[in-house]
């Protein structure tokens, strides 16, 4: 079965729903991280109807060269690099949390998305990217500036803002607060909504924002 | 001797002119980087004037990891973090070329100046970016607004734009050519100033752009 034809069969409105499987990065690696805290309780709220892996290893990539990327076999990449293509390929859509610092997108997210820039997979991949500090808006543009130049499929409607930075909620107190759930269904379900539009048409529409 | 009598002493205008030490720091790890080049290039230009040392082992730095800065010692630091700061603190000035990546700043360079955030002596170092693409626009704001976030020294008339992308020029050509000579030279006049303005006030001023 084709790709499309089995993410159309994923996502059918008509066919009782099927889970779907989301990569979820976190830009920070700090182990208190607001966003990797969020990233664990949405996936806590997505269950069943959405698979959310986070990948709390994107500190293990090398800093992006080129000149690692020219290889005949993706094995003899770095190999954090070819785990993370492999993840992004298996994924059905990706999940981006990450913070802000000194008004600049984190080095660890940019250097992760610096090495799926010519990874082909990515492009039209369905993307949703979260901001748990609103009133920070310079990491969150220059993601999105990023996520369109790569021709990822930046998904407006699942992307959302959410007061948390000061909020001292940990992973439990988001996964039970009813604003977090919400933002999340509304994420998970816009998802799949693009997967479908992505299964029944030949051309990928994004609502870009 | 205090740190601003020795850099008076060092920028005098009226004494022979002694060599100041700048830190080029370089966003591309690729081994035909074009900054690097232009850094390399720049070095050569610069001497005896000004000694550049161009660090290219901001590869060898982790990924930023909040946790890990919270140490007694700073020896505790992973040990490219320590030798990135020190580097920092033995330097007059810094300066900076870095690549665009799907329209951002590089990850590379990004990671390294997180490091360097919290780092008290990079707080009014006089900073000068060399943008080697000026079509790409992007990372070259976002590395200006991340550095007067850090409050770092930005010095507007040490900073230029050459178009070195697709000039295909090695190193040796940059060094012999008239164009990259007068801005490189232009440079290190204006940081030189700037030093010496930091020497004679007690609030640094810097001309932002």
């Amino acid at each position: 079965m084709c790709r499309l034809a089995a993410l159309a069969d994923t996502v059918a409105m008509d066919s009782p729903r099927r889970t779907f499987n989301v990569l979820a990065l976190c830009g920070s690696l700090r182990a208190a991280s607001i966003n990797a805290a969020l990233l664990r309780a949405a996936a806590r709220i997505a269950a069943p109807e959405a698979d959310i892996e986070v990948a709390d290893w994107l500190g293990r990539l090398p800093l992006f060269n080129p000149d690692l990327e020219n290889v005949v076999d993706d094995r003899e990449l770095p190999r954090a690099v070819n785990a993370l293509r492999l993840a992004v390929d298996a994924a059905d859509a990706i999940l981006i949390a990450s913070p802000e610092y000194a008004h600049g997108i984190s080095g660890t997210i940019k250097n992760a998305l610096d090495w799926l820039v010519s990874f082909e997979p990515f492009i039209h991949k369905p993307v949703a990217v979260i901001n748990a500090s609103p009133r920070a808006h310079h990491a969150d543009e220059a993601l999105r500036e990023t996520l369109r130049t790569m021709s990822a499929g930046l998904v407006g409607e699942a992307s959302f803002a959410v007061e948390l930075l000061g909020a001292h909620m940990d992973e439990d107190a988001m996964a039970e607060s009813p604003a977090v759930a919400e933002v999340v269904r509304q994420a998970i379900a816009a998802l799949r909504t693009e997967l479908g539009r992505q299964a029944g048409d030949e051309i990928p529409v994004f609502p870009l924002r």
